[in-house]
């Protein structure tokens, strides 16, 4: 019981063999270069070495990790520098700016790896003993700053889930499984598919989150127009707190006043720690495809969304990119053969004879899965309704190429990183009513924020994730770092982003949780008693304030903090690390 | 804005005018008499006079009171005998039962209609700041006693939503509409109508309850299988707390850490006033059908229930019904002609060729409603399947005499209780694989307790409310009473079945809600720390605990209070009863 799926590289995305081969997509870096002006190309910085990292001194409380060892075994207990220096941070801009640069300020003094639920109530009990604080840790892959200590007062655990990856129980009659919630993506998958089934959750970083991590930020995965996302797919679930486990009944659904599931997904770490859930699960689809389409314009592909839903068409993934995301998808293309850049050149005539203007054109990704006559009679209508509005299909063969590349798109930014461009990404939801606002909105605001910089900004938006009211809009953005400025560069540009949200009828983020990147907008989007209200949660099942601190409470003067994080770069570390004996 | 819808009758069910008529379904009472081993036919027993309902004396909070009428008109506070009785109780059987033999001791001291969110705030902070215990009132028909004063301490403010009614805002392009949370069914209905939009929402309570009372317990609508139970309906909330007022963003999705929408959904009134909701709403269909299947046996239309789900049918309600409850259904029948009796018997003569055993034998109603194209696509899927498990459709009059009289089951109730029957459900739901296991535990355990008082049982049961992993089962039953031991007899049917439900993997309600009928079975269903979060919810937003206190928190010993009470009747009512003056 001691595997441990393997942990990404410590300063960037994915397994330390993967990354971002620029000569298999020939065209993204001229591209790239192009957007954001880069003319005279420098050598690549690479990251910082391991053994430079500089770590905050680890405060230890001998009593408590006495009382952990008397019960766990040696190796659920480490202090190395690469455990702690791994279990940092997640991986979004702020985290990996400062990792590579050397800096692991966010490190906790003390990583652990459950085996069992019993294993994380010995830890919860003696961390509230001792006052020490602890940060649930799934796969490392989030990027809105959950995983980053707060304070360097107390002595801080990063509980690393991963060792905690059983699928328990299946009842294939139901379409239910129960499992632990340390598991991963593929594992979860692969355990699933022995019994012919699936759970349909695939996020952007489904190789390396577990499902855990995705109950407590609500995560979204690729299908969610399919099959919801991870709240709508939880049936009941455990979490082991301070206070003990608080655990729900496995049924259907119910009327049993407030939904307690309900106050653990989202939680992010401050309640308590899930430790399994029983999950609704489906039949491994029996066909799938994944047809691309081209509609002349933004606004055409948006209301063809909107009519797939009036007429309550099922495909299971819709995603539309605009012209500029348009752009970037087809300069991320794998190289191509003579033969198909040939056919390419007789389509893109073919299209200028259909009308289209091929900079505005927008690229739309479809997937249809499930029992083959449905995928048919389904991808049969919605097919009628993308014609309705202008569009064109590209085949297959271009969804073979989304396929195959889908959770590529990530290692993109270590390449860009070593480059010294910072790439990161805000992703919201609103109302079908007011995506063509919100969108020329935060478009303008991004662009408006790099360029006070004096550097051009590329940014580019796509739209997925449907529901009947609405969908998700995300944005991604990059330009050129300036020397001594990159933190305040991205922090007025994921500001402008974030505001233009709450200024124009969004969200704070659709499905990459609150941490401490989206915090300052939360009662914007809660209302301050909504605050109150999950703070009052915490007060009953953490009443030491021992989990992940910080979180999901915005302080008196949310912007301030915010702005501090990670810049300038180690004056936080430098304020406080002792060896703290016991009291 | 005066306008208010009526009441209901206040020892009944349904609109003063309206009841159940034995002579329009003429096999019913012969029906009942034979099940329930009536040989003997009294006369029946009229509920007492108006006049003679004992109240509890009015506990009168001046400086409260004068603080009210110093804002609201004199119209929107009262205190009569007619409006204390209304507000005594929903319409559970020891609600009516107490009520039809004159007594009222659930009554408040006072009834407010506020007309506006500020009108709730203004009672709220009165009430908070005199202590006075605050009891939301929609339309009355709740059956798990949410409505009681539970205290005969504090003064008590019923506070009935029904004036503030108006859907204030429609978006047809988001297909989202913002509504007062005391609009009625039908009210609501009809003025979404105007914008050729539907809410989908229609529980059997439909014609006597409000958006805010349905939130407030987690209904579900008969075709809750296409619209969802009412939480996945909800978009965004206002709900008015002692604290201020909690209000959601109208966005389709989020990943704002809890979903503070879900503290406010379920909450029973314990913790606030939920004001207004912005819903998901649907065009209005242009199709809807409703044929009646009969299947040779019960586990045979269970198994074709989870096929359409395993194929992601789409009914819009699927409801299928025991052997006993079929019976029941047939005998509920409207008088037919000659004409349609001797196609009855030719009918019935085909069923047995065709090897039905007509006593075994189960008739399920199946609604479709939608876009025309896919009503008549889901139908011919949906009729494949049952084909295969051995349904044989009766055609769509079936569903006509179903669509006509759906409303009116809840009559039979006053009917009965006039002929000294009790009759009352309880409804649950779980998993595919355990609903034979629980049905069969269920419907035992309610026939032997109902024989331990020495009558003969009726129970039948219904399933309905389809999910991927289950659907909901409803029990139904009755019994003849013996004198002076009415609520004995109630009591243990009642805690029989609840405990079945426990017992055998399934949840307190489906869609009932907590009130005091269920409460001893919460902290199985949640666990403990859940009861334990759900109170420090509480304690953030309602810190002077005025909200209808005793809801969602079980006592120590939970069934010591629910068997006290309404029985021995008035016994609570001697207790306290007094004129406070300001303190």
């Amino acid at each position: 019981m001691n595997y441990s799926p393997r942990h990404m590289k410590w300063w960037g995305w994915g397994d330390v063999d993967a990354g971002f081969d620029s000569s298999r997509h020939p065209g993204f870096w001229p591209f790239a270069k192009k957007q954001l002006g880069i003319e005279r190309e420098t050598s690549p910085t690479p990251p910082a070495p391991l053994e430079g990292v500089e770590l905050p001194e680890a405060i230890v409380k001998p009593r408590f990790l006495a009382e952990l060892k008397s019960t766990l075994h040696a190796d659920q207990v480490c202090d190395s520098r690469y455990e702690r220096v791994i279990h940092a941070y997640g991986k979004g801009f702020r985290d990996l700016f400062r990792l590579r640069r050397g800096s692991a300020e966010g490190a906790p003094d003390l990583v652990v790896y459950p085996e069992s639920e019993g294993d994380v109530l010995v830890t919860l009990r003696a961390a509230a003993h001792h006052d020490v604080m602890v940060i649930p840790f799934g796969g490392g892959s989030n990027i809105s700053g959950c995983l980053e200590r707060m304070e360097n007062e107390r002595m801080v655990v990063s509980l690393d889930m991963r060792r905690m990856r059983r699928v328990l129980e299946v009842d294939a009659e139901s379409f239910t499984a129960r499992m632990e919630a340390g598991v991963f993506g593929p594992d979860l998958e692969e355990q699933l598919s022995a019994h012919g089934m699936t759970l349909g959750h695939f996020p952007d970083s489904f190789m390396h989150s577990t499902l855990g991590g995705w109950i407590a930020t609500r995560s979204a995965g690729m299908q969610s127009d399919k099959y919801g996302k991870i709240e709508d797919m939880v049936i009941a679930l455990r979490m082991a707190t301070p206070e003990g486990v608080l655990a729900t009944r496995t049924v259907p659904n119910s009327s049993n006043g407030i939904d307690v599931n309900h106050l653990c997904i989202g939680s992010e770490g401050t309640l308590g720690v899930i430790t399994e859930a029983t999950m609704r699960i489906h039949p491994r689809p029996e066909a799938r495809i994944v047809p691309a389409y081209l509609f002349p314009e933004f606004e055409g592909g948006l209301q063809a969304m909107r009519e797939c839903v009036n007429r309550e068409c099922m495909p299971s993934m819709v995603r539309l990119n605009d012209p500029d995301k348009t752009a970037l998808s087809l300069a991320f293309k794998p190289a191509a053969s003579q033969l198909s850049q040939t056919a390419s050149k007789i389509f893109k005539r073919y299209l200028r004879v259909r009308g289209f203007d091929l900079p505005r054109a927008c690229l739309m990704m479809t997937a249809f899965e499930g029992r083959r006559e449905n995928v048919a009679h389904e991808m049969r209508r919605v097919n009628a309704i993308y014609r309705k509005f202008g569009g064109v299909s590209l085949g297959a063969s271009s969804g073979k190429s989304f396929e195959a590349t889908k959770y590529d798109f990530p290692h993109i930014r270590d390449f860009l990183l070593e480059r010294d461009v910072t790439t990161d990404v805000s992703e919201t939801s609103t109302l079908w009513s007011n995506i063509v606002p919100l969108y020329k909105a935060t478009m303008g605001a991004i662009r408006d924020s790099v360029l006070e910089s004096g550097v051009p900004p590329f940014s580019g938006c796509h739209i997925s994730h449907t529901y009947r009211s609405g969908a998700s809009v995300y944005f991604t953005f990059g330009f050129m770092q300036q020397v001594g400025r990159e933190m305040e560069q991205y922090l007025r540009v994921k500001r402008a982003a974030q505001q233009s949200f709450m200024d124009h009828g969004a969200t704070l983020s659709h499905h990459h949780g609150v941490g401490t990147e989206h915090l300052p907008w939360l009662a914007a989007d809660i209302s301050p008693l909504g605050v109150k209200a999950v703070a009052a949660i915490k007060r009953g099942l953490d009443p030491g304030n021992i989990m992940n601190s910080g979180r999901l409470q915005p302080s008196a003067d949310p912007f301030e903090e915010w702005s501090r994080i990670g810049g300038p770069v180690k004056a936080k570390l430098k304020a406080k690390a002792k060896v703290q004996s016991q009291a």
